[in-house]
């Protein structure tokens, strides 16, 4: 197909999708003449997912031309691949390089004792390291780590579901298990969080009264 | 206490203190001269609860403001004035003004199905409906709105806990009980998503091997 109909099946502006061209994210198509090339599913995988990782994963550009050069690195696990994407998700634009907060060897200690096999430099621990500290420094002033186990508990088989899920679907392609996992992270990860807020306004509301002045 | 000493108690900036006064998100002090005024307990907490709202739930100068009416507001009962931070916290800058989605219903009768009670214009409503349609135009075309029930139950004894947790620590005052609904609300939220995902790296990192190209 030619680029102004690789646009339209896309649902990604023409400008945007020479922009990604430029940039290198999407990979050059066939050349027909001096200024034509033609273009295959492939691309149209490609735009998918980085529209995914962008609308739905909240990504800068930069972050994407590194989940990008994952998925082309044949070398690299798939695995490796999503691990990447899943990292991206939990780093804030704008926040420092991560020295390692002090609640760090707890949280370590707390994937000991769950028994998770996590990657000592996933974004996750350190996410969960700074939530400890913002705990601590909100409230809760004497919170161990091991308060987190009940929670972790409770996630342990919706996780494992959510997984077996991921694994059965079998993805076609490596832009399409990057494509699935961040939907599946973020949209059921905000499923999740909403309806903990709905019931909490629901608990409030069957609560005799609220007598504070 | 003289504004000096408010701001270096609170830990709020100067500027900060006086835009607030200035705002009138922060009542007036007492006056003891031409210049000059007397602040007590009342303006820390208040100054506690401005400062939970804007760095942990991420609320607008604006939504602030809001929310300190509603505390404002003797006639208005404390878990209203947890609705309003709760719904601005739900509400993204940036966002139309919701016209209700098409899924809008579907959650509608989901609520009746579980049982819960929720305001009819509550943000979690909207947030929930948005969902539905995102996760159906992003790989679940025909996802129904029952889907969500097993994660909803998942979140039931959770959320109950919270709240009992909550009324039990009975706030001293209505800034109390929105800075801890607040810091509740979001850092264990983040705690319960972060926990999530590490367990999605571990139970992938369980399977025998991805084999996607």
């Amino acid at each position: 197909m030619k680029i102004s109909e690789l646009s339209r099946r896309s649902g990604v502006p023409l400008p945007t999708v020479k922009f990604y061209l430029r940039a290198g994210l999407l990979p050059p198509g066939e050349r027909t003449g001096v200024n034509q090339a033609v273009y295959g599913d492939a691309h149209l995988r490609r735009l998918a997912a980085i529209r995914a990782l962008r609308e739905v994963g909240g990504l800068s550009i930069e972050q994407i031309a590194d989940v990008v050069a994952a998925i082309d690195d044949p070398g690299l696990p798939v695995r490796d691949v999503l691990a990447r994407s899943c990292d991206a998700m939990l780093t804030r634009p704008g926040s420092p390089p991560a020295s390692p907060p002090a609640a760090g060897g707890e949280i370590d200690a707390l994937m000991v004792a769950l028994g998770w096999e996590v990657r000592p430099d996933a974004a996750a621990r350190r996410e969960l390291a700074e939530t400890l500290a913002a705990l601590r420094a909100n409230g809760y002033p004497d919170l161990p780590a091991e308060a987190f186990i009940e929670y972790a508990r409770l996630m342990e088989p919706l996780a494992r579901a959510e997984i077996d899920h991921f694994l059965e679907g079998a993805a076609t392609s490596r832009e399409r298990a990057v494509e699935e996992s961040v939907t599946g992270t973020v949209l059921w990860e905000r499923v999740l969080t909403t309806l903990r807020r709905a019931a909490h306004e629901h608990f409030v509301s069957q609560a005799p009264e609220l007598t504070r002045h």
